[in-house]
């Protein structure tokens, strides 16, 4: 699984100094006061063992009896509600798969919201709307709770590794308590701004990602029809103005690069169909907010029609073999 | 103006050596042979000065008497033909608007193959077709010449600091001969391959720069919609997966870096017009090779309407401005 | 303003038949039971005329008294909020600007669902989410009434003449009793299919009109560059397979036909803004869907861009002139 | 093979005329004077034949000796190469597969030109780029000849029924001559300006066709997603705003219309590979003139993918088929 976001050596001093501390405290696990978590699917399961390894308390929830079964198992206490976890703990952290489960878990007849304490810190990892986020900030906060959103990069690889990346939405003076959990699970945590903007800050990245790989892609097939070889094309590019993380970290081309889904039939990697999901977060948020995104738009068309012809499975840098002429053509 | 191209260092490091030696040789003027060079425009001028400059004897010819004058103050032997510079000169570079002209001045009536000398090197820094460059190579060839094309990257300011970056298609014996003059010009010289190669890679270089600029413009316009500060976001951007040239290094925000167009009301740079006629390249070339370029043809679809709705002479990065709805709308 | 949907002679013979029998009806007022409006904007003050004209007892109510004053001059009964509207009338009609006023005015506090009476028709007319329709419809039925929509095509001035075209979503046996009412503000009412159906035929429409005005504006354009007589290539667009509406009667060229908004500097007509609003639910239910809809998507960013770019207001066909170079570039 | 073209009755009655007067003349074979014809494949064998029908004597050519036997057989005399027709005829019909062909049957060593009797008339009926027709027009005044563009619109059935649409350009004084032999091959025969402007006209019909079609069928793609049946949104479209050529007369979806290549698998009809090809030359046509064809560049992307993508030989409707989910994915 490829990294998607990589930490500046400036910004992480800060962080890395805290993991230091968090791997200390964590010799003194008594003193760790307990933390909900909601959502035990791909991702979750493994923040939440990673909560464990650093010596917190998990009360856990989640639909499906299996999910819970494992993380028992390891130590974790499983409850039957989200509304039993925020009995319970006053951190809590949900990771679910859209905008109607998080609203569910939240304002369900069984929500967090129904038996949350005041001064709970409620934290959402989920990819989502930012309106939802807002909204759900604001339920929180006629309950005396806070809600941050912090969206993931990353994948499965990182989440089991605890090297995901936090963007991080919410009130500020929170972040500090944030950072303390989410450094057990990933290594960079960026405050981006008031709640919502995390989930803003993971959408805009990730369409300026697409458009790139998209154009990476057709700029290499193009260059290998005119004659240039596409290591010594890359070559180029990457000393120059067209340079990106799609051409220089991650390129399409079977061959330019080892350790990446092109090198491997495009297997592994960030799959087209979770591609198209987030192009159609940053479609409709942008469609809302009255903004242009011509590239986005079509980036996203490519993908959905890509998701149409048998890629949806694949790492979204396919996108390389789909534009491509086949040989008996 | 920005540089369009940088130099890796390990890639950097002969040629640098070999610009040392030219200085040094450059004491040695005496001993030097004469170079043609024929296209004192904008960028012309300023190339065949730094040729001037190095020490080598120049046979310059050019349509316009007053491009002509210039360079003949600085010592410049100027001839009333391509013909006649081909007839003093074997080694003769070429630097003209587009297409038409580099047919005329090689195969015109008074053309350079019509008095080439057999053995001679005929250098093209022209942006044209390569299919115009590999047909020069052949009528070149014809005449017992070799031709090969170098287009440049750069501007007008790199032309003048000579800094200008060269991209080298042709056979690849010749290429040392051509690093001996180019390096005169220009930091950087990069060998591409076969003759047109030279045109394929700054034709796809361009293409990659124009998506990921408007691709990293529509991407910081949305991103202030939603609440993020432009200066964070480019941050985050920068140290994840999102990351290219535009966001790090020419980013089209107003505010969020210094010395760029951006911050100069995209004066100077690189217009939009050039880059609109640069993707037509690119556009042509893909149409008759068949390749599939879906965002290289919208890019060039913007740019081509920027500069029917007054953007023409604003440097390329201005279509964030373009995109952004207006204040009072 | 144009009429943007024509009835088929075999059609509407049924249609027309009803409406003379509506006519006759129209003279023995008195037996006629109420109808409640809600929504008295620059539409439904027409809508709501018409149904008075017809001779039917009117209950309406808006949050603006000054919308309410003109229709109560005219003879309805103004009510303080729908819940009242509900009070007093079975049949009630909704003219709304977007889906959130929708879901206010039907589950509110006092919204008709607070007081509807059993067996009641409830017709929405507004241009919303084929979603929130299907929402509606399953709170109405929790209450007992029944709910359908009713999009309408034709604007402001087919509202006044009681010439709009009905799109009809809903069960099927409730489509007399719709027609009824509707045929006496429209001319065409046309049945869809079930709840939410009418909306997507309208959003449907107007996806492929904005692609084949856009369509149509850049080929008249390129047609004019390559030396061609813009009534000329109209003709012949017009006998071949290039023919549709936009250009055999809404022709976006200044000078090729009267009577159409191109022929007055595209004032009236259909307005870009609205054509925007209208992509923006196309775009956003193509995401739900997870439909591909390339050109709809690229039509939906150039009606965004011009409305960023001074066009706002101007008729939607007026991106003839957004894509026409300037005479003095 | 569906008519692409269909004459309006009013333009179409001096043809019709014509074309029983030139059933009458045929009877009075003997008096016919020969014409020429250059370019024997699908579409011109069944011209040519069409011409000997009419009672024409033909002088033909061709460099695959094979069809000039099957023309033979029929009653026409061949001849070693065009420049060779030029000499027996005045009047010479061509018909090639694109530019660099008719640049070689008109300027090459055996070419046209250079045998050509003044006063003849030259007619291409090629479908090339307008630039090169100026060009031949432009070498053939040269000689004191006039050259003439008439490409088709129609198919090889039309053109084996004598049902062809031709778009002609050129000095409007020989467009009656032009008609004359025209009319025994096609239907319509339409006076489009100055020589390139039928070229223009045909590059323009398919480009506005391309783009309806493909908005047709994303438009039917996603109502069917929303829920409506395809015949009701189809009929809905054609009595609306959203009516075009390839929604009543061709449309893309299998079970909506009959005798449609959709009804057949998409065998038959226009292949994808011609409308990419037909696109090519819209396209860099607008890049030479410097014209937006926002839409008409994607619509040439999505037939290139699609060529790529196993649908070359498939009619372009089968654009329907491509960008539909799978069923089981």
């Amino acid at each position: 699984m490829a990294v998607f976001f990589r930490g500046s050596q400036n910004l992480l001093q800060k962080l890395k100094n805290h993991v230091s501390f968090a791997n200390v405290s964590s010799r003194a696990m008594a003193s760790k006061t307990p933390v909900g978590f909601i959502g035990l699917g791909n991702m979750g399961s493994h923040m939440a063992k990673n909560l464990l390894k650093h010596g917190y308390p998990v009360f856990a929830s989640d639909i499906f009896p299996e999910s819970c079964k494992e993380i028992q198992d390891l130590g974790a206490q499983v409850l039957d509600s989200p509304a039993e976890v925020a009995d319970r703990a006053d951190r809590i952290i949900t990771m679910l798969p859209s905008s109607p489960n998080v609203i569910e878990v939240y304002t369900g007849l069984k929500g967090i919201l129904k038996k949350v304490k005041k001064g709970s810190l409620l934290i959402d990892s989920s990819t989502i709307y930012p309106s939802v986020s807002k909204e759900m900030a604001k339920e929180a906060e006629k309950m005396g709770a806070v809600f941050m959103d912090a969206p993931v990069s990353g994948g499965v690889g990182a989440a089991s590794s605890g090297k995901l990346t936090f963007m991080v939405g919410g009130v500020e003076e929170e972040f500090t308590a944030v950072q303390e959990l989410l450094t057990c699970m990933g290594t960079n945590v960026v405050y981006c701004g008031e709640v919502g903007t995390g989930q803003a800050a993971k959408i805009c990245n990730n369409m300026l990602l697409a458009i790139s790989m998209i154009g990476t892609a057709e700029t290499m097939n193009l260059g290998i029809r005119l004659g240039l070889d596409p290591k010594l094309l890359s070559k180029i590019l990457n000393m120059s103005s067209g340079r990106c993380w799609s051409s220089d970290t991650y390129n399409p081309v079977p061959g330019v690069m080892e350790g990446v889904p092109s090198a491997n039939n495009y297997q592994g990697g960030f799959g087209t169909t979770l591609m198209a999901k987030d192009l159609g977060l940053a479609q409709d948020t942008a469609t809302n907010t009255k903004t242009a995104i011509p590239l986005g738009s079509v980036s996203h068309q490519i993908y959905r029609v890509m998701c149409a012809r048998g890629y949806a499975q694949k790492d979204f840098s396919s996108v390389f073999q789909f534009l491509r002429e086949e040989e008996n053509q």
